[in-house]
């Protein structure tokens, strides 16, 4: 039986070319007066992104305050400052303009703001705050990865306990998103193959599943694998291709909105197992999925689980379903690793990224601290663990 | 270049068998106290649907009116009685059960209650009333077809004139929908096919497009139209088939609530003509649809369109991509054919419906006047009428 579920994304996305003029102060004065904007090293302001957003600031009237320095795998101290500034400048709405990171670390400024706990209560496991409110937020996304500009979720570090946790809660949904793909022109190859990589997984994912699947999200699940894999190595080669850049954009808020669930219920598999290598080493959470993904396919190939790669590979890839299927699953495999390696050009092992075994037993743990991963194929820590090493 | 566009559906969809139970209450409460629930010929009391929502609204403690009797192809004197209702009792909510039909009648009753003008206004071509806002609408689908769940778009006939008009509103978006594949194991087969035809022409209005395509969009709408082709026979052979009636659902809200838009601007092509035909001779949408949209596809292939039908037809057929052009794009048609008039068993011309030539051209100008139908191919007038002669 399909599962039952609720759908309910009511993020109203501005997609294109010159959005962000005369919509931004329009949206941002609809939440009141103060904003609070956030964003991460500075690259908006060579891009000359934060000048235009300034301009609209000021010509709505608004009263404009900053929080820049929000780090890739952003951390609690981050979220802290964050909704210690809502706090005491009394702010309407947060603008996070910037990749997943900003984003997520905005979502949990806003419900901080909200509440007189420390913000890491929302994510330690032995408290799990509840979040019943956040301020608004509205974004312009830099960076096609993560889709936080369409969920609900967020992931933060904590550098002190090594601890990397995610957490989605309703109120922190974005109520508006401006997606430009010219915005994205400037990502660098790299950062735009480690992209492609986040948002394959996230598909990958729920795709690769024991519920009874919903053929027509299958079928838009594989458009989407289709869509990165054609247009990444584009947009990698020819960084201002628009078509390109729009695709992944597009592809990568759908990748994770919820849509493609349809109500399956299972829990994910690699993404537990990468946060733990990002919390333990700080690594691009997108090389750290591109190194996992394909081991992580090879360790769940099984009798029960072949079909599954078969209709991947003959829908995705073309592939002959008249061979062996477990021929047409490796063959399957191995074009992912070529893929992720080859024309990504990502690295291929932890080896590679000066990561060694030491840290394998504790982080497979973690991985499993709310249990068994309850995935594609249930995996215990001594299945994490494995498939850590298979990585080196 | 990819068009701009605004993605914005907060429309939050129950999806499910059993959904409404412990759920309709309380997000009609959510709006108001008065409730008005319209529905047509009064199948949901046969189904046990009515009872259902009978005590669901009890036990939220709410008020109930009723306006049963929404014909399909709904009418302007319903319209005018519904809004009149709503002025009367002050009502908060109208809650529509039913297919397409009764929530459009509910969307233009919705907005009616806010204004002091004739309903007709709204539709009227030389009128055109605003639409800024409307009473909240909650639905239960009954018949998986039109998309009204999803979009905020409605079509009235206004028999006096022989008009049937649609207009797309935001306002109109219905607040929450109860998608329950269940509830559509009732639908007749000859429902369930018109449906199908209905959904189908959806999509192919858009994806049969000269605007530059968003090929994840593509990837998306060919998954549409392959779950159609796949499950609207079943669903037509074993009636409560729930993966069946749970894919046509799904993809019926899908296929019309926008997202496969992604910025094309082009105009429909099939729907108006079709909305003459059951204007005039007040037959069911999806089989008007069916019978034209294949000859629709003849007239408009061409050199310069012929690239579509190509990839229409190796991704959704499979069709081999290596013969020439013109005879997968025809052999393509001819699948669709098929598929319309023997698996889906529709009567495949109009005069097989009792419909000749006598009213082709007045329909013809009047499916024109809002000028030449700017879709896939320019249609004028002339092309209108030709194309309404190939059906006969």
């Amino acid at each position: 039986m399909i599962h039952n579920f609720i759908y309910d994304i009511p993020v109203r996305v501005y997609f294109g070319k010159g959005q962000i003029e005369g919509n931004l102060g329009k949206e941002l004065k609809g939440f009141g007066k103060r904003v609070l904007l956030t964003y991460g090293g500075g690259s908006i302001k060579k891009s000359g992104l934060y000048d235009k957003v300034l301009k609209e600031i000021e010509e709505a009237g608004l009263e404009l305050y900053e929080l820049p320095g929000i780090e890739p795998n952003p951390r609690i101290d981050s979220v802290r400052k964050g909704a210690q500034m809502c706090k005491e400048h009394n702010i309407d709405v947060i603008l996070a303009v910037g990749g997943g990171s900003t984003i997520d670390a905005s979502k949990f400024m806003a419900a901080g703001a909200c509440v007189e706990h420390d913000p890491w209560d929302f994510l330690d496991h032995s408290k799990r705050a509840p979040v019943t409110k956040a301020l608004p937020i509205v974004d312009i996304l830099t960076l096609s990865a993560t889709g936080s500009e369409m969920d609900c979720g967020g992931v933060i570090s904590n550098p002190v306990t090594n601890d990397k946790i995610g957490r989605m809660e309703f109120p922190m949904l974005p109520k508006v998103s401006f997606l430009d793909p010219t915005i994205t022109y400037s990502v660098s190859p790299y950062q735009t193959a480690c992209g492609a990589a986040d948002i394959l997984s996230h598909i990958f994912e729920v795709y690769f599943n024991m519920d009874q699947d919903m053929y027509m999200l299958d079928c838009f699940m594989e458009g989407l694998i289709k869509t990165i894999i054609k247009y990444a190595p584009i947009a990698i080669k020819e960084p201002e291709n628009y078509e390109a850049r729009a695709n992944m954009m597009w592809a990568s808020s759908w990748a994770i909105n919820g849509f493609i669930n349809g109500g399956k219920r299972q829990a994910w598999s690699c993404h537990p197992m990468e946060h733990e290598l990002s919390a333990y080493y700080d690594i691009t959470h997108g090389l750290g999925l591109a190194i996992l993904t394909p081991r992580w396919m090879k360790y769940c190939l099984s009798e029960k689980t072949v079909s599954k790669y078969v209709q991947f590979a003959t829908n995705v890839f073309g592939l002959d379903a008249t061979m062996p299927s477990f021929q047409v699953a490796e063959n399957a495999i191995a074009l992912m690793e070529h893929f992720f390696f080859k024309t990504l050009g990502l690295k291929s092992t932890l080896s590679e990224i000066e990561i060694d075994s030491s840290n394998f037993a504790t982080m497979a743990k973690k991985a499993v601290l709310g249990g068994t991963l309850k995935g594609f194929v249930p995996l215990k820590q001594e299945d994490v663990e494995k498939i850590y090493t298979m990585c080196l």
